[in-house]
């Protein structure tokens, strides 16, 4: 079997027909999700790109790895999806995205050369690269935002795209007259981008992934990668104008939130981007456009699908389907993602399991709490390869796949947000250190832990499912919050670091440690226990002579 | 400045002249404290050899690192003090015990040779080693304890002592007529070690120190790291018999204590060490030989004082005396280490800064909370090195040996301990994953909390400061439990493996992020905001035409 591990980028739980969507349809991934198990309480481990993927790669909590922002580089040796695969014989790849940031200070300390294959592994997030674009090709006045090489980018220069950046001057632009019309400017948004579809970001990177499946030798996880539906918000006909104002569901807020709110919330929703999303204007341009990304992408599942048919692979392919994190589209008087209201911090998650052990779940929905470290664990259980658990804090969900009671299941779903680089850090004024929030979910109820004596935010998920009252210093709930206080800090004890050694070498080293010698509390010969080798020699107690 | 950053092995805090013992007499190490400050409430992070170390040599939690019992690998690139301070130009050298196990896998998974000099700084947790020697040169049925090369015993047989071993043989046996009797039966603890008191470990130790310093450029910090005071319990003449049953000082406990016990307590109290240490003949056989011990220990700092003065070292050498944890010594029904009374995890630390801005300090006593970790930092800072706060949880004492006021004393002091190794484990049938306990103490309480569902501990320092009645499941002390519980979350959710990127670094990054194209929230070319840089080409929005 191989494995199909598909992430969007910002798409939203919700913005599927088969999560309820009313006007959007995704028959595509439907398909998916009527072949599969569509989880309806998934939740990131971090409600931004580069946190939420090193978790999804390793396994591990942002807190456990320490990789708790974008470009934020993983500390070199951390044991990723890659290392485990690998050592059962799979092989791990990238097609796309990973916002992997290589540890460089760490492996010159190691002399690890980042052009050795371990090297280039540690580089790229434990993953064999067959392509990697993370996506985001912005220059300004200090240089580009990521200065690696687009391979998107060489492949519109390919086509005859000019320029030197053909992915902001064309994927991610319209035109005004003979002007370039930038999608940085949401007023653009409507503006088909100025580029022919297919050689738009997600069918490239489709096609990328189809390349790698005719020419490499199994079995295979490959990590489908995409951008989209990422800002800059802009796509190309016919996406553009599928979708219009009168298609958008209605913005869920309330201008109670703007009341005496949490420093933090307050941060967010006054900065540029809250303002922005706040305009109905603005929801109105831009979700169009959103949607418009999100039926391209089913589109090109669409494509992956019919290839897996036409080769007969969709009998022994898995396929997930998920993304890093969600948007908030002016939900909340808020946009992009950051904070861990359900539409950012949320995902979408489907998974299609081709074997027959999967049969009595086809087209079920899970509404146990999971989180995307889960789907780690899954990888990893499903391609046979052993899930170390002193290393990897994801669950698998191969029991929910099965049809099997969970021996383990989530009592609370775990998220975690560091803003310490973030320019609400400064805005409020907390040192970096305490520029962390924790987030703690149950089916009824939301704690998000703020530290640097910030006061926390708690919401009613069972009365108040919009999330629009934040009861996080409300007298009368006290003793809510301390029930989600003791799931919190049941978490932060967890056993996290102890990653060199397995809990089978630590069960073999349980033994009463006179075999090699060391023996302790012994008065005399009589007191070695009689269980213990008889003949010991020279350094150790002689039992013989008793 | 040099530093000798001088450790033993399972010296008690208490088993000093300068800290109070009325018939052990210490004056070389009382020589220190009369020069420097003494720290009377000093704690280990672990009261067990190498998870202490691994964190006295990182500056870093036990549960920070995740080398948290013997012989759990410590992985591969975690920052080391010898990190820290050769970045400063500052070398740092091993001389005796580190208890270091390497993360051979690590370092193979990374392409790491142990033969390299990287590799053996990274086998050798961050030291240059100029002499290393655990001192447990046990062997057994199945092999030896510790299967590197002992220099110690090779030493021995360069002076003729004969037998593979003459570690167990000579330096810790005595003789019962020709036969040798083996130190770690504590019947034979009073007979004298059969070999030349010039010849035992802690002189051979000492004489390497020396060498070292004669031999090596500056500036350095050395690790003079002794095993002794630790046992097998057995010393050579004279110091075999320089104290006797008259000499000791009472035992701490109480029957009291072994009714309705804590679980873990009970454990360890009712296994084979406890059981042995509980009897007062043993500890009468003991603890004379324990002290003649500490006595040598102390003769052997005064030769390293007096080698630095010949030579004038004395001047500019700051001197650390300290221990990795205490022992028992049938206090609380106890022996070893392991749990989290005073006798256990409290450590004997004392600093001497020759520097004229300690003068006011000296021969002071401090008795705030500090922790081993905060040794750590210390050092880093009295070599001017940077104390990176991202990956260092220790802070530095040196406010303290200069009479100002801590910027940031500690609260509270942590130590850990986990059991997934010790037969206790396996007696109480917990999961080696919940073999965990967190002690969190005050100047006037002492909590331990057990995961795996266990009861916590709860000692009342101010009205029983011997720790003799464990209030942990004590109706009457919700509030204080309650209390100290807030100060162990606070720590649970601290910040320990953002260690990729620094404070500086980050605050670097929190700048609106536009300066490399990257623009969010942008409905239009007003909302760029007035400070970026007017001239945004191509990829970015172009501000000039407003």
């Amino acid at each position: 079997m191989n494995i199909l591990y598909i992430m969007f980028d910002q798409l939203r739980f919700d913005y599927l027909s088969c999560a309820g969507h009313p006007t959007l349809h995704t028959p595509n991934i439907d398909e998916i999700a009527a072949k599969g198990v569509r989880f309806t309480e998934a939740y990131t481990q971090s409600p931004v790109c580069g946190a939420a993927r090193m978790s999804a790669y390793t396994g591990r909590y942002v807190s456990s790895h320490g990789a708790q922002w974008n470009g934020y580089p993983l500390r070199v040796g951390e044991l990723t999806l890659g290392d485990h695969l690998r050592a059962g014989g799979v092989g791990c790849w990238l097609v796309g995205k990973t916002h992997m940031k290589a540890d460089i200070k760490g492996m010159e300390r190691l002399g690890l050369s980042p052009d050795s294959v371990i090297g280039a592994r540690q580089s790229e997030c434990g993953f064999d690269v067959w392509c990697r674009d993370d996506g985001l090709w912005a220059v300004g006045p200090d240089g580009p935002y990521d200065a690696k090489r687009s391979p998107y980018n060489e492949y519109l220069k390919s086509k005859g795209y000019e320029g030197e950046n053909p992915w902001a001057d064309f994927a991610n632009a319209g035109l005004d007259g003979n002007e370039i019309a930038s999608g940085w400017f949401m007023k653009n948004a409507d503006l088909p981008a100025n580029i022919d579809e297919a050689d738009s970001e997600t069918p490239w990177l489709t096609t990328e992934a189809i390349k790698f499946m005719n020419a490499t030798s199994e079995p295979w996880c490959a990590h489908i990668s995409y951008i989209k539906p990422h800002w800059p918000y802009i796509v190309p006909a016919p996406y553009h104008d599928m979708y219009s104002a009168k298609d958008i569901v209605p913005v869920v807020k309330d201008p109670a939130e703007l009341e005496n709110p949490h420093p933090i919330y307050e941060a967010f929703a006054s900065g540029r981007v809250g303002k922005s999303f706040s305009r109905e204007d603005v929801r109105e341009k831009v979700i169009p456009i959103y949607m418009g990304l999100i039926k391209q992408c089913d589109d090109q599942v669409g494509r992956l699908l019919r290839y897996l048919k036409e080769t007969g692979r969709d009998k022994d392919t898995m396929i997930i389907i998920t993304s890093d994190h969600g948007d908030y589209l002016g939900d909340h008087w808020l946009g992009e993602k950051d904070l861990f209201h359900a539409p950012s911090v949320k995902v979408p998650l489907i998974i299609y399991d081709p074997r027959e052990s999967a049969e009595m779940t086809r087209g079920t929905v899970c509404n146990d709490l999971v989180e995307a470290i889960d789907v780690t664990a899954t990888i990893i259980d499903a391609a046979r390869c052993e899930v170390p658990l002193n290393v990897v804090e994801g669950r698998s969900l191969m029991p929910y796949l099965q049809g099997r009671e969970h021996p383990n299941p989530r009592t609370y779903a775990v998220s975690e947000y560091d803003y310490s680089s973030h320019p609400v850090c400064r805005e409020i004024d907390v040192p970096a250190k305490d520029a962390r929030m924790f987030m703690v979910a149950t089916h009824d109820w939301k704690l998000v832990h703020c530290e640097g004596g910030l006061p926390p935010m708690l919401f009613d998920l069972a009365n108040d499912p919009e999330e629009l009252k934040d009861l996080g210093t409300n007298a009368d709930y006290i003793d809510a919050r301390a029930a989600m206080y003791v799931y919190l800090h049941d978490w932060s004890l967890r056993m996290s670091q102890r990653v060199t050694i397995s809990d089978a070498e630590i069960a073999k080293k349980r033994q009463d440690g006179g075999q090699t010698g060391v023996v302790l509390g012994l008065v005399e010969e009589n007191d070695v226990p009689e269980a213990w080798t008889a003949s010991y020699r020279g350094s150790a107690p002689n039992r013989s002579k008793r």
